[in-house]
């Protein structure tokens, strides 16, 4: 499947390789009527470096399935292969192979590839009692983004319109994650949502978890999003997971690593504590402990 | 994505991975009624191994990802998966993690990776004039149980039952393909059809192939089921696929491996002929050199 072989061949000096992949499908997890296809090809690539990041590995590689209609034009599919090409380049991959198949409906599924440089994974379950809890990157960003677009409020243009292009176009923080790999005891790319991720990392460390509010991030245009949607903003930054942010804690007395800023603390006990209550945030959550 | 996890952390003690991806939909690469759910889950690992063992490198591990409509019976889903988990065993390697998302239609993505336990890659590239041509594995008999599907022969039983699991559960060689690692010149994978994918290797190679029919194993279901359906024999061996067989080509003078067998010559020019003519077979296949 790679270009001209059956398979590739890739370098992973020390001996390990990280590896996670993901289904994408037109009108689950994109609209063509929002999402450019580069759009396409940035999302797809980014949501899986930052599970390969949030391991602590470096992005390596690619895998590419792609199966579409025969209808679809050839130039969606450049275009969507340019994004994540463009996203590849930020992230310091390459593409090593793939597939295409016909099918009635768009679906992209990607395999990433990283590699570790000697050091260890960070995985979920390495959280300790009294660990700081931080995060690195965007957070409810590109839920208001979602919020805008699902009100029909995609053309507003200029600060909201960085939050329509923050759903469309997640940048995950890469470089905040290899600063974390070898200080973090614990990390987690936010998907699912920062109270929902953090209750993996809690479930998998058998700790709890406090976050506080007033610490996560609230640009000016989420607020102001916020404020023209009738939404509480913490709701975004608590359960909104389309920003690709990472999550993850350290040891409590070591600095920060670079892009990264403190949101709480790990407790003995175990669940997620949202200003000192469970958070039950929007309809539909409530299944969080 | 996998268990546990953001990413798998698989070892590969010579520092380097083989990577191979393939997409499987549901009525375009099987059929419902005609494979149960471990024969899909067989054939969706075996079609990735085999890609895999073509480059000489031994099978480590799957990524499947899985995309399937809400009413699919779960039941279906755990017989897919004892599939692949069977053929993983076949293969020596494991299921490292996956992913599952909802669609219209039954789609599997899956990724093969294999380690190349410090030998080198054996490329389509690498095939000299003078080189016997040999195959391992079977060919034609997953031509001939689709045959006898389209056919409504499905039922047949006894010998022809035989050739329609061949085509429901492909069973490519994998100790022959490992065994050919260090002394075959080229390997490809035989999933187009032999001569389309000798075709592969002459043109990788910038040689030209013979092959000789005489040389072809014919089973005598084989034999039979081609009577039956009015069928020339030897367009399943030549243009027939999907029994994942290997074919490659070897320094002459040299003993073949264990499990092959000589079925034509490298030499100088280009393409490939069949019994000294260049081969057109079946219909829609004239686009070969």
């Amino acid at each position: 499947m790679p270009a001209g072989d059956d398979a590739a061949v890739l370098r992973v000096p020390d001996g390990r390789v990280v590896a996670t992949t993901d289904l994408l499908v037109e009108d689950r997890h994109f609209r063509r009527d929002w999402s450019a296809a580069a759009d396409v090809g940035v999302k797809a690539a980014a949501q899986n470096f930052a599970d390969v990041v949030a391991m602590g590995a470096r992005p390596l590689t690619l895998l590419v399935g792609l199966a579409c209609p025969a209808s679809l034009p050839s130039g969606w599919v450049l275009e969507m292969v340019g994004g994540m090409v463009d996203e590849c380049v930020r992230a310091g991959a390459s593409i090593a192979g793939g597939d295409i198949t016909g099918a009635d409906r768009i679906m992209l599924a990607i395999t990433a590839l990283g590699e570790l440089d000697g050091g260890a994974p960070v995985t979920r379950a390495g959280a300790r009692p009294g660990d700081i809890v931080a995060v690195a990157g965007e957070l409810g960003r590109a839920a208001a983004g979602l919020g805008l677009l699902r009100a029909g409020r995609a053309a507003a243009g200029g600060e909201l319109g960085e939050l329509v292009r923050a759903h469309l176009r997640p940048r995950p923080p890469y470089p905040a994650g290899l600063a974390a790999a070898g200080r973090a005891t614990a990390m987690i790319d936010v998907s699912d949502g920062l109270v929902q991720d953090l209750g993996h990392i809690a479930a998998a460390s058998r700790v709890g978890i406090d976050v506080a509010t007033a610490g996560l991030p609230c640009p000016e245009p989420v607020r102001t999003a916020a404020k023209l949607l009738g939404v509480a903003w913490p709701d975004w930054a608590l359960a909104g997971g389309e920003d690709h942010a990472l999550a993850g804690t350290v040891p409590a007395g070591s600095a920060l690593p670079p892009g990264w800023r403190g949101i709480g603390a790990v407790r003995a006990g175990n669940g997620v504590r949202v200003d000192g209550e469970p958070w039950r945030g929007q309809a539909g959550w409530e299944h969080f402990r």
